[in-house]
């Protein structure tokens, strides 16, 4: 296909891939429930060199997929979700590195969820998928990198449930990264994180057309329930003070108050379409099983202390990580993930010996800002990136 | 009755108290909408005394009422919503004051709103209630005033929406007040306060029980749909801080994950129960009403420049208000009314040439503090309202 017509540093028109594992002995999740065949959607930037040293894996947020750089087509209007990181000379230099991101189990992105054909049943699963973790999610990854003939990753890096995954890739698999990047992200999710989730949850439970989650045969779909969860999602990834500057008190296409229910303020504009514009890409039980994953990652209580039994610390959680190079991330006006949540990961990876460089960017952007600061997190990553190819010695 | 068995700083057993208004001309609302007869509810505890300058008026948030203090009967289990308060001896003492709470127009607890009976039309109002404003709301206390006999109250105090209440009174009733204590709240709603509001009202619009507001006639009511609409309301009552103080990530009758989507975690049941036992006490048109009212109000878009053009300038709102005593109080952790919004207050008031106290006090309770950091409270309001009495020559 030609690439005619897409700017220069851009990694050009892409097509997803598909793994698939897990159809001859099924894949236990941390549940201990079984789920197979699994497959896996992802794609590739850029090539993989002779010593297979140059890998980097880019780990999704909650809504994301695959198609993190690239255009599907001439014809495709948006590039890929982290295009502007990921390029020829971008901060994740396709020129040099060989980039993979792949969409998550529990996904509607092509990787199996509750949205695919359960074999054993022939139908779609609905909610009898299992229940996945961050745990599950990253050693289905770890099965992709192993197909891919990867011993071990150049880097893993992603934001907030992205984020989430990098942490688990260097407290559960060190030996299989060099390094890690977890942007505006935590190690553990708190009270508030679960109400959040939880209030998502709740507002697509109450669509009848939810269904208990068997809606996928019929014409009814729990897209107001979606929509409600996603406006709240959406004030979360933004702060106060991005709110009032995109959109203050003016109104949408009107001069002055009209006192009644329509849309008057252009935040509720905003929010409105930010809903609606996600049911038409999202599928409601994979919002479910994504949030529910999220919600039970807490690497501080996952680590086994010597008598077996859990020990609740965060350093402990990075015992295995010395020899791994962070880069930790967070904003100043991210109230979702705040700055003291990536402290705290700091502290730990402090105290267990690790290699870690942090920083806390000012920004107005919130929790969206790992996404919109786009200087900033060009220079940062880029010269973390230059930086550990010469250390590791990637050529 | 007797008042046997109630603690004996309590007000005691209260009886709610209605004003009927606007049954001959109606009432213009700010919108130039008309609305009439319209029915306030409302409590008294104490005496007025004799030159009638010990009236205090309590002002409610968005679910609050009339019933403050006191117990309705010998068996009700639960006092008004600050008792804490309100008492012989406490901040508000009754023993010295005349304290007011009337529940606003366009709630459900006795006051003409949304599930009223309109006698135009012989049918309860629905959406076809007119919006109303925090202008509005004041004005019509304004006139429960008038009837009661007082020409300045002694003070006006509220948090949250109450707190704009009183910033209402003060900057166009400034004639009718000796003092005004507005509590975690701002003077202007901004975009992420609309965001808020908007996001609940359409967790209301999406059930489809709501039936366009127009549900008081039949059995199905928008259960659902306010549930969510509370629980997200509730988690920005609380902060960060104060849900990991209370839940953390503990589960909820169960020692290990269910890897299920039933409540799993406290904070999830505890949100549940705040949705489901609101759907029992408040009504979802009330609660649309309400959130509009609050999303309207902007103190400093309403301060009329001298052509007649509106000023952008708060302090400009609060010009008539320079003989009236301010306790102006945010907390620390408040994120829904973030200490800033006060300082704004502060700095306009100040501009104004009006006599301020400011406290920004620390506190992790979030939004929910006026409520529940009662010590505190009580000593601070307290001696505001001792300095004030003494002051203002009150016996």
């Amino acid at each position: 296909m030609s690439d005619q017509g897409l700017p220069s540093d851009c990694v050009g028109i892409v097509e997803t891939e598909y793994f698939t594992f897990a159809d001859q002995a099924p894949f236990v999740l941390e549940s201990g429930a079984t789920l197979g065949p699994i497959t896996l959607a992802y794609q590739t930037y850029g090539q993989l060199n002779a010593d297979r040293s140059n890998a980097v894996l880019i780990l999704h947020a909650l809504s994301g997929g695959a198609h993190a750089a690239g255009y599907r087509s001439l014809d495709d209007t948006k590039p890929g979700w982290w295009d502007t990181s990921i390029g020829p000379g971008k901060a994740f230099d396709t020129d040099r590195f060989f980039v993979i991101c792949s969409n998550i189990i529990g996904s509607c992105y092509g990787s199996t969820g509750p949205g695919s054909l359960n074999p054993a049943t022939g139908k779609l699963y609905g909610l009898s998928f299992p229940v996945v973790t961050i745990g599950d999610i990253v050693r289905a990854q770890e099965r992709l990198i192993d197909h891919l003939g990867i011993e071990r990753l150049l880097c893993v890096v992603g934001g907030s449930m992205g984020g989430m995954q990098a942490l688990e890739w260097a407290a559960h698999h060190p030996e299989r990264i060099r390094a890690a990047i977890p942007l505006a992200t935590t190690a553990r999710s708190n009270a508030m994180h679960i109400a959040l989730s939880e209030v998502g949850r709740q507002a697509i439970y109450a669509d009848p057309n939810w269904q208990g989650g068997d809606y996928y045969d019929g014409s009814r779909r729990p897209d107001a329930g979606l929509a409600v969860a996603r406006m709240i999602a959406h004030i979360t990834y933004l702060s106060e003070q991005s709110m009032h500057q995109k959109f203050g008190r003016r109104l949408q296409n009107r001069e002055r108050f009209g006192y009644e229910f329509q849309t008057e303020f252009q935040v509720e504009s905003y929010l409105r379409h930010q809903g609606l514009s996600f049911t038409q890409r999202f599928d409601a039980n994979s919002y479910l099983y994504i949030t529910k994953a999220m919600d039970y990652f807490d690497l501080s209580q996952s680590a086994a202390g010597t008598n077996g039994l859990p020990v609740n610390s965060l350093a402990a959680a990075f015992a295995g990580a010395q020899d791994i190079k962070f880069l930790v991330v967070s904003f100043t006006s991210d109230w979702l993930y705040p700055s003291h949540q990536s402290k705290a990961i700091v502290s730990a990876l402090t105290a267990a010996g690790a290699d870690v460089s942090y920083l806390d960017i000012e920004s107005d952007a919130g929790h969206d800002a790992f996404l919109v600061e786009v200087a900033t997190m060009t220079r940062l990553l880029g010269s973390f990136m230059d930086r550990l190819a010469r250390e590791e010695g990637v050529s």
